[in-house]
């Protein structure tokens, strides 16, 4: 259990995969090719791949329900037939088919069954793996925990912002802005993920000037804000910059992870003394058909494995793309701990078009507040400067937890008021 | 220019890349949208994103091109309109933004812009990159000349073959097999993908079975096959295991792309001697949409710069849903030089349901024999035994070559004449 009573599963000593399989093929026969491509099957029956084989080392179909009918034809290149199935495919692997390695497990869960032409759509909803995983990685080093306690935020949301505009500023305008977010006490600040070592505002200099003016109000108020500075790039690089954050007294890193990759943010994770804040910028072209790719509980279970401390979940009401259920089956799955012996507990991050308006109905969702909110226009679109936004935010939160409406606490609360009017 | 004849486009001052874009917003509108997501701007006017801040780091549109309507919706979450339309989108970023580096190219050009909620619709399908990543990556270290001298194949293509069943032989029982393909004179094997290190074939103990095999044949007949063992692991295992493979004598390792990702590929490609074998499992969770995801060719160009010296491109008429002129569009992408002054050439892979009568065709598509065929029931399957089946595929692609048809071959030579069987 985690403070937010969330429980673990029970690890499977299989790794086990659920996915929604569309396909015109007999359904039975779909499973089999797909169970057969991703273990000891080809494409055409081999006089080696005999029964003990297959029994020691096949993947099993565990579960195949058919849901309904979709419309057809589905994605191109795939067998057409008169009714296209929608169906709920569980297959698991023996687990010395890739022991447990992180790399070798995607290939066997996500690799070449998409390309299958008995696949009309395929979408990886679910994962479960064995203990071995857990005894072999750690997972988030810092995670929640660590993360409360380098930001001094015991209590509520991380309320957090992001460098704007995104890339073009020099070291010492992007200081001067986080300047302002300090003296509104914020909690945590993250650099865009364009920002990372241009030419134009390299990475040294842009964490001195940041962390003169963080340091200084640390020195003054006791507070440090969480900077997330943003240094990916390749791993040497990682490294050197990682370190000369904590030389700086800077409390946290970001990563692109589609841009480290796994075995890159594995590395990372192994060097960094400070939470890894993971940006999943690239996760539209992973998620965006709803019939291919990722669904995000089993995505970010691979990216804690590696050592996430805190993962994306966009925001409700966003201004991309995604519905609230998506979101908040994100930030669920985020906070649920993966096995029962080890949390490898994680920070959600709300992030896009967010104010006082989301924190209840993000609150009512999920029944924490272990995460991080952060705002753009929420808080410097605050009529009252930075420091009214902020707190706003937190009051907001706190009216949340306490079950207080918005409106209640608005009449209440002059800058609550006030909030309530950005972006409308 | 290579061999082949292709000329490396010149390298632009700024990072370009061209999407097609389905939107049911005014066109300029979405441009404009994306092109400030992924550059300086936001969903909401910042007073600090000045014309002057803009103007250096603003991506800028260079040409929108509507192409035709669509029918609708497009992607979930997408603004829909009563038009939908397809346009070709080029945008343009100063190297200043990211300066030359891979990771930080990679959020850039495919980062946050597929969610945004104007695109109901998008695909990278082109890329340009400035001559500094050419001065900053190296790319493929062996590419097609250092396959050529390390398989010593000096003409033709690597006829080649992969071990199957994909799991479950042991190390003796792979050597056992490798064997049984070096006698027939391959030229080429790989693992399969789900292979690496699992505790029923232990990697040392497979290269320790499979290199006796090669290592003797070679003493014996001065040939010595290349086997793409397959590394793919963390980062210290990876290169442990490369180190064992060159102790063993062995000439060639694998990975897989998206499990190792593109700072574990850097790293990998910079300790390497020996040709990397990238293999693409995952790639139709990228592509599979026609509306979403990479085309092949930038994809392929970030995992050259990577450090890939082979490349997968599927083959004709394979079992896969991969149409044929993709196929092709794909192997052309991976012959073509990056940069004129660095080439960054990679081998071409074939794979997938080959024969003898897939030489020709491709040969006409591709006009070169820089590549890797690999076939499995294209050689197993041969009534005339492994050997026959090598033999066969080696005539068919000299014939073709050549200018001879596969008919006019078959009626000189039997085991052409019985691999034409195969699979039919």
């Amino acid at each position: 259990m985690t403070a937010s009573g969330r429980q673990a599963p029970s690890p499977p000593e299989r790794v086990v995969a659920r996915y929604v399989l569309d396909t015109a093929e007999a359904p039975e026969r779909a499973a089999e090719i797909i169970a057969g491509e991703q273990s000891s099957g080809t494409f055409v029956a081999l006089a080696r791949e005999t029964k003990g084989l297959k029994e020691r080392s096949g993947a099993q179909v565990e579960t195949l329900e058919i849901v309904g009918e979709v419309e057809g034809p589905g994605l191109p290149g795939a067998k057409t037939g008169p009714v296209l199935r929608r169906c709920v495919l569980e297959l698991s692997w023996p687990l010395a088919n890739m022991g447990p390695s992180l790399p070798n497990l995607v290939a066997t869960i996500a690799g070449n069954l998409f390309e299958l032409n008995c696949v009309a759509g395929l979408r990886l909803v679910d994962l479960a793996l064995p203990a071995a995983f857990a005894e072999r990685y750690p997972g988030p080093r810092h995670g929640i925990d660590g993360t409360r306690r380098l930001s001094g935020v015991t209590d509520g949301p991380l309320i957090g912002t992001i460098v704007k505009p995104s890339v073009g500023l020099s070291p010492d305008e992007t200081a001067h802005e986080v300047a302002q977010l300090v003296a509104g006490g914020i909690d945590f600040v993250k650099d865009d993920e364009l920002q990372a070592d241009g030419p134009h505002c390299p990475f040294e200099d842009r964490v001195r000037a940041v962390m003169r003016v963080v340091n200084e109000a640390a020195d003054r108020t006791g507070k440090k804000a969480m900077i997330a500075f943003n240094l990916t790039g390749e791993l040497d690089e990682m490294r050197r910059r990682h370190d000369f954050v904590v030389a700086q007294g800077g409390t946290c890193v970001m990563a692109s992870l589609h841009s480290v990759g796994f075995v890159g943010m594995v590395e990372l994770a192994r060097h960094s003394a400070l939470p890894i804040h993971a940006h999943r910028n690239g996760w539209g072209y992973l998620s965006r058909h709803p019939a291919l790719g990722f669904d995000y509980a089993p995505w970010q279970m691979l990216w804690r494995l590696a050592g996430a401390d805190h993962l994306h979940v966009n925001g409700l009401a966003n201004k991309f793309c995604e519905d609230d259920a998506s979101v908040i089956a994100s930030a669920q799955a985020v906070l649920t701990p993966m096995f029962p012996q080890a949390p490898m507990a994680a920070m959600p991050v709300f992030s896009s078009g967010q104010t006082v308006r989301q924190a209840a109905p993000t609150y009512a969702a999920i029944g924490t507040t272990d995460l991080i909110f952060a705002a753009g226009g929420g808080i410097f679109g605050h009529p009252g400067g930075v420091k009214a936004g902020v707190v706003a935010l937190r009051k907001a939160w706190q009216a949340a937890v306490e079950g207080v409406s918005l409106d209640d606490l608005a009449r209440q609360e002059p800058d609550v008021a006030a909030a309530m009017g950005i972006g409308r």
